[in-house]
């Protein structure tokens, strides 16, 4: 069955881009230009880059502190709120976790609702959703508003009325698999992956046409190179062909087919260079004994081209995952300074915990280095390009979940499994150079277990435990990073893992959101805290900015929940609940609540 | 078996009070004492007078132009809010709707949850509630928090640690009886209501010992004398001793032990007269042909002995209700100067819509006048002593519903059955001698039909459908009331019902909340509109203001719900659901959503 729906994909993936070859689209050039409006927010990664910068710059490091709220809004729904609203002239578009409506907010007419969606998902969705009912966002494109549903149906909502233009159901949650990303549109087409990795889903991104729903292509993360959408010739990894054949034959037998390498994460596209950027998941099961090999593609970062999904390069930055270290993580698109010449570059800071710069044109690796100092399953990333293990990991034994066999409890691995970083995406400001990094300062005890996959139940295969890395209590930083030198500039301590998405600006502050609620806003060169509010909520949202009205707003949805948060949003006492997450989060109970609010800000009177 | 649990409540009435009396309690002087410090808000009403009033007055009518919000706190819990919390010393109590969780903040350490209590209740309760899944609030006494769940069960909690000192049942949800009132500590009891008007639950009063949950004494609204707790010949109406039966002989048979009169509002009490007060609720079923009499006494103002439950008068406003005007709005005591003297009053805003000034020491009746000009049920209220209808209203032919016969609609009915006003309470400043009342403008069609009891399910017998009064199409108005003349002296529209509670404070400044979401101040003199702030959620809590560390704070809970936001809080479609309600309020979703929040303000920098 599977076999069968995936050559019915590549047959579609094959035939459509020449049969409907677009001209230039009117989405995508409306698209590169509104990017570049900063008074709006049009797309859920602020801009192509992902660079989740604004250039707006009434609010300053030395006024932030003048900062109040301006008004609120509530989902009216509770668990972990991920993601954030877009801004598009007047309307602001507002999405909520499972059940994923969407609101229209009329910014003119004070937040009034200008239209609602609230689709009717059958339930049974949510069991399926491994780390809660999240939902990243909506995208826009060609006066349509998308949105993917938990249950993997991609709707396309009339920007002006909410009514539904089309809508196209992408996977099959009955198998484990979900929606919670968000879509990103570049030109004709919208993006989607899929959810699913602790269930065996195997990952693809499938491009819909943006026109009518009708899928244009659909490229897996493992099987035939037919279904990855490669050349075994032209697409390469590290500056070689990739070859035939190049992930089936890092399996065993068919686990590639219930192996994972989803693809939740964001989308990032360069124009100039005409590639899309995602990364790849977690190979499945989370007990690496069960799947030898490198268990390609997963863990890796893809480079496509967004009109034909063919790849042009990867790179799979943990071969055999052993620790459930997800490669989803954002990939940041900047320019900038190496060693005296200026490169395009990709920046993404992975949840194995090394922070990797990249040529973007080429997959040239350029720099890896860990950015928590606590990371201690790998010694580094071997840089020596004439090594047989260039650019792979030098894993420690002794934080081998594998070599320490399926019976073995490894103790003190940093990072958890959920990451030094999980999807909340990381900013880039051009003004100071630096990468303002959300992170996680968390180990974790492995214990893997034998499993057998039925589809549509949890194929997980580890029992974790999360606690805060050795020397303190801090379970997160709030980091400024050197992509160039692979450095961490300066670090704020957090009590909890920043599980928000964080977001530079020309006025020299950045802000970023708190498990505890708090909204933070940080001077840029220094990391000096310059403001912070309690929202009612702990925030796992993305902190945007726009301008309405001639005047500047920063605003962020509050509701916790996600991985972190997913013992106070479900419900859960177990310790090993969760993935692990209870035990190590329990504490945050005692900061916040469960909520679902957008809370925007502004300085009075300015 | 009603029968059997009424006379054995009684013998328990009748027995206690004697056996037990106690000496003056140190709650009674605790409270007595802490009401005067307005830095607290000890209790729901605020005083024991249920003014609504706070001497803070740092914040005025000059600077609350200046306010913005503090900080911010997630219920964790959706659909209505009512009521406020309290604030004692450093804590804040919130409590929620269903399932009526307690969180006490730390207002030393930027509202950290001190504790938590999280009842577990069984949820078939609520389908029982007939107008929202609504929680008034917390008590205070002798250390101990107070909480009436929805499933009738009352707790006391420790209020430093939260851990549950006594639990007690009073009643059952299996016959529709459920707890959605705030309770009220007198000395050394706790009083508690019912609810279940539409399910046919004949109301009570209990009174519990503080110290130890045991019951002192239960009164009934209706039945034998001995169940009232009155005295034929002490206990007196507009000045006459109400005789023996006075119940009964208004009553058909046994319709008294189905008959209603809940008593769900809020409590008062005079210290001096040693006196508390409160009012009950409508008679079932709402098809007045089937329950011909005055129905005594529902639709009555009590006056009762706290320690004894003995009642001192009563005054029924709406004899053999026809509209649903339950009676429990609360009764507020001011000394007010009605003719050149300065008389003990309680002054009453019905659902009638008619605003009562009566003597509360001996229950004369000294004003009543409609508080909408809106209000034509009735023409007036009989004031002439010597007329046999004295007290009574002379309710207009074309809107009897009784009169118009079981199978006629009767049509254009102003008030609404969610009357003038509801719960949510007035406030009265004694700078002013001006009440503060937040109304409804809201007028109905009511066809009443035939229906059978059956324990536990709905015993309502009418359709209805709500509308704005004729003349325009705001459904609400924030008015200031005349209570010695019985005029409006300003009025300020609303689009909404207001359905917030008020405050009035020494700063001149006078709040309340819209179902919209707005908090507004308005200037205490003239109304005029002075501040306005968009909460997340609709607001139907009470407004409070307290002091922590020399600030002075106001904060409300948002999350629309309650009767009027019942189509919204429980995603209700047909328009005569909700008793009438949704298709009425129908335009709400439109401006608000669900929610559960606390939001606190203050000036910054002050």
């Amino acid at each position: 069955m599977l076999r069968v729906s995936s050559c019915l994909v590549l047959a579609a993936a094959m035939a459509l881009p020449l049969a409907l070859a677009p001209p230039a689209a009117r989405a995508q050039d409306d698209l590169l230009k509104m990017q570049e409006n900063a008074a709006n927010v049009v797309m859920p990664t602020i801009d192509y880059a992902n660079t989740r910068y604004s250039a707006l710059k009434q609010i300053t490091a030395a006024n932030v502190g003048k900062l109040q709220v301006a008004w609120t809004f509530s989902t009216g729904v509770l668990r972990g709120h991920e993601g954030a609203p877009l801004v598009i002239g007047n309307m602001m578009y507002v999405h909520t976790p499972f059940p994923n409506n969407v609101y229209a907010l009329d910014l003119d007419h004070d937040g009034q609702i200008a239209w609602k969606y609230e689709p009717r998902q059958d339930p049974t969705v949510i069991p399926v959703m491994c780390c809660d009912t999240v939902n990243r966002g909506l995208a826009y494109g060609d006066g349509k508003i998308l949105l993917h549903q938990s249950d993997t149906t991609l709707v396309a909502l009339d920007a002006k009325t909410g009514k539904v233009v089309w809508s196209v159901k992408d996977g099959d949650p009955g198998k484990g698999e979900t929606g919670t990303d968000a879509p990103m549109v570049v030109k004709d087409k919208v993006f989607i992956g899929i959810s699913g990795g602790e269930f065996g889903v195997r990952g693809w991104l499938s491009a819909y046409n943006l026109s009518d729903g009708k899928l244009a292509w659909r490229a897996y993360s493992e099987g035939p190179d037919s279904d990855l959408l490669v050349d075994p010739q032209k697409t390469t990894s590290l500056g070689k062909p990739i070859g035939a054949n190049s992930s089936l034959k890092t399996w065993e037998g068919d686990q590639w087919k219930i192996g994972g390498g989803d693809t939740w994460g964001w989308y990032s596209y360069d124009p100039k260079l005409n590639l899309i950027y995602y990364g790849s998941g977690n190979p499945s099961t989370w007990n690496p004994r069960q799947r030898p090999g490198d268990n390609k593609w997963s863990m890796t970062i893809w480079a496509r081209d967004p009109d034909t999904g063919m790849a042009k390069w990867v790179y799979q930055m943990t071969p055999h995952d052993e620790w459930d270290y997800d490669g989803v993580n954002e990939m940041i698109l900047a320019d900038l300074d190496i060693g005296g010449r200026t490169v395009p570059t990709l920046v993404h800071f992975d949840r194995n915990g090394f922070g990797y710069t990249l040529n973007r044109e080429t997959g040239e690796l350029l720099v890896a280095a860990k950015y928590d100092p606590a990371v201690n399953w790998a010694t580094k990333i071997d840089m020596d390009k004439s090594s047989p293990t260039y650019g792979r990991p030098e894993v420690v034994a002794q934080y081998s979940t594998d070599k320490n066999g399926p019976d073995n409890n490894t103790k003190g691995v940093c990072p958890a499994a959920l990451g030094t970083k999980d999807e909340q995406p990381a900013a880039y400001s051009p003004d100071t150079h630096l990468f303002y990094v959300p992170t996680n300062h968390v180990c974790m005890d492995y214990e893997p277990f034998r499993v057998s996959y039925t589809a549509g139940q949890p194929y997980v295969g580890a029992t974790l435990s999360m606690f805060p890395a050795p020397g303190g209590t801090d379970m997160g930083n709030f980091i400024a990073w050197d992509a160039a030198k692979g450095k961490i500039v300066w670090s704020d301590p957090e009590q909890f893992s920043v599980w928000s998405g964080a977001l530079a600006t020309a006025g020299g502050v950045v802000f970023y959101g708190t498990l505890e609620g708090y909204l933070k806003a940080v001077d840029a060169e220094t990391g000096k805290e310059l403001y912070k509010f309690k929202t009612p909520s702990g925030i796992i949202g993305n902190v945007i900015t726009y301008e309405h009205a001639g005047k500047q707003y920063v605003a962020v949805l509050s509701g916790v929940g996600g991985w972190a948060g997913i013992g106070l949003a479900a419900g859960l006492t177990d310790p090993h609940a969760g993935l692990g997450a209870v035990g190590g989060y329990a504490a945050l109970s005692n900061y916040t609540n469960l909520g679902g609010q957008l809370t925007v800000f502004a300085i009075p009177g300015s």
